[in-house]
């Protein structure tokens, strides 16, 4: 079964927002055994709209729509869809119902633009939408289903959850699966040469992806068929053979962050870890605390972002801080250790370089980032050289000093 | 000048990745001029790539595609591109100085698939990439000009920047402008309620479109036209009138983001902010610090997300831990004051609240969040009930935490 999704919005056409709810509906659909074929980003026109339905239902047999169904008059999906389906607008009272529940709950009076977000196309059926006042809108006929719904993205996971996956979950026989393998260390042109022999005998509706993020490479492995065991068989019997020549390369399996996989390995071990950032500024703490359960591994951590703070919190020496830098070997090792001993953890992590666009020096360019780990025995410290800008270096750093983590505590360096 | 965007990568439909690649190039090219009129996310298959290639050149002017360029077997895109062109590889020589000059950086040898990343469809130019071994290359026929690049964004933007831009800058003399007011505590049905009046009776070209965000909605006038100075005059006029009559409402103007805004606050007034996170695990200093320069009003911060790290590093009792809960709002006002004084800053800013999906209880379900802003004079606090998940309670949290702290540097609260 093949699935298309359009996705309307001039502020996605310009570029004011990233269009993250085709990605959480991608990755919801495939395990359902829906092939997403393609996405379409449109603009909030009537003429765009029903043009693309056209093409996707010629395409597709279900179409997820997002966006254009707010209240006010730069939304014009529903008179597109009334256009493309030949019927007029009718009012369905359980939707307004629910509108009247959520305004009274914030105590506010119901307006008549607010009124019309009740009226529906009349082919259509509402599915009820918990977290807003525009209801989503099932269309089904010889064509196909469309499905439309607003794009706030926690609107339209609430709708999906509630109204769409319970009945397309069993409308597809057809089985896709993927398992990946993450790779540290090696670029994907060498990975791709070693694992020749494998992906030149890949068994039938078998795939093999790269995917590099960061200074990891993702290997996907994607299966399709209409037997799920023999899919899984398929896809296990190939990761396997790739881990096996990878050896001490592979990281995790699994779509795992990198956080998590800490995450898990410090419960594992019952330890714990804390964090002073300087150029990475809380960034690093934000994706350890991203995982649902990290108290039990994170006690805390500091941002230590000015001289007198390095000073005070983590008692760097004025002395060290003016012969060396802030962003030097002496300074981040002693960031590193201080706050293991102040947050009484196993392991602490220091991060202290320049992230851009100012701050660089000749000797110390934008991108020089220094990052020491240590546990009760010992610290390991590093510096690099990155080249991005400044949030490319922050997400990067951020990256690359969890990824010493993980190998300090896996006793890897 | 119309513009479409091709992005290829199984890995998108899936939703393994969020393509950002689209919304970065949109923000670039509408101000140049290139209306983005659709932009299509297609799997890694000649088929899919060539339909899409040819489908987007009967409509746009110039075709932007990325990904699929890797030296891997998945990547089939220029394996597409000579079969759409009816052209043969050649090899580039330039492009392979450029991969040799990388791969010698590093101190890894060439692969003989490394080398085949300098072959380039025969009838296309090759555009150099500095920061990765694929080349971009562009196309120009009759039926316009199409320019192929790697999915991996910060290679992309740099030839973007370096041999694309340059060349389509003075290709358009269509003008496209946008002006953004940022409200807050109105929703947009009732914005849109009171700029009826403006919105029945806007200039000719001029658009108003409402875009929620978090507790805030930004009201974004589009002007377009070929004379610059009467589209600018004219989503101007329509702005101002806009923010005459929301008045207090209006937070700031432009895209500027909640974090820039406090910067600047600071920045003009001089003044300092720290911050003592619980719940929101950093986030709230990474915003602050994505920011370039904000190591002039931001000293340091800190998470605290254990009892203990509360008692030690903020000093709250254990004694009103344990009577009132981490999440109350004794402890969070207690934890604003200590980190205010602690980093000698003349705001502090607390956060206390239960995330999820875990650690809820019936007195204080999933979603409560407990937030203090201070300065040297008073303590602020407030309560929120939040209903989304753990990413949208901490995204949320953090968001609202600012706007707390903007509300109190400019007296508001």
């Amino acid at each position: 079964m093949k699935v298309e999704i359009i996705t309307i919005g001039d502020e996605i056409l310009i570029g004011q927002i990233v269009d993250t709810n085709s990605a959480w509906l991608g990755a919801q659909l495939s395990p359902l055994g829906w092939e997403v074929i393609r996405i379409t980003t449109i603009p909030d026109t009537i003429e765009a709209i029903t043009d693309a339905v056209d093409l996707a239902l010629n395409r597709a047999d279900l179409v997820l729509m997002t966006g254009g169904l707010g209240p006010t008059k730069d939304d014009v999906t529903k008179m597109a869809l009334c256009q493309y389906y030949n019927c007029d607008l009718r009012f369905d009272e359980e939707s307004f119902e629910n509108i009247k529940a959520i305004f009274s709950h914030y105590k506010r009076e119901i307006s008549e633009t607010n009124r019309q977000q009740a009226e529906i196309p009349a082919v259509s059926e509402a599915l009820p939408n918990r977290l807003g006042t525009a209801p989503g809108m099932w269309f089904q006929n010889e064509k196909g289903i469309l499905v439309s719904m607003p794009g706030i993205p926690y609107e339209m996971k609430c709708i999906m959850e509630d109204g769409v996956f319970p009945r397309i979950a069993s409308m597809s026989d057809y089985v896709f699966e993927y398992k990946t393998t993450v790779v540290s260390g090696i670029p994907e042109s060498i990975i791709s040469e070693r694992i020749t022999d494998i992906e030149t005998n890949l068994p039938e509706g078998v795939k093999v992806a790269y995917l590099p993020h960061y200074n990891l490479v993702r290997v996907r492995v994607t299966g399709r068929g209409f037997d799920r065991n023999s899919v899984l068989k398929d896809i296990d019997d190939v990761s396997k053979g790739i881990q096996k020549i990878l050896g001490d390369a592979v990281v995790t399996e699994g779509d795992e962050k990198i956080q998590e996989t800490i995450g898990k390995l410090l419960k594992a071990r019952n330890e714990t870890a804390s964090f002073a950032e300087s150029c990475t500024g809380g960034y690093v703490a934000h994706l350890i605390t991203s995982v649902p359960g990290s108290s039990a591994y994170f006690p805390g951590s500091v941002v230590t972002y000015s001289y007198e703070n390095k000073t005070e919190v983590l008692g760097v020496t004025p002395d060290s801080l003016w012969s060396y830098g802030a962003v030097s070997q002496e300074v981040v090792e002693k960031m590193c250790t201080a706050v293991r001993i102040n947050n009484n953890t196993d392991y602490g992590v220091a991060i202290s370089g320049i992230a851009g666009p100012g701050g660089g020096t000749d000797d110390k360019p934008v991108g020089t980032v220094w990052m020491a780990v240590c546990d009760k025995e010992s610290v390991y410290s590093k510096v690099y050289h990155l080249r991005g800008d400044r949030q490319q270096n922050i997400e990067r750093s951020g990256h690359l000093a969890l990824e010493l983590l993980r190998k300090r505590i896996l006793n890897l360096i």
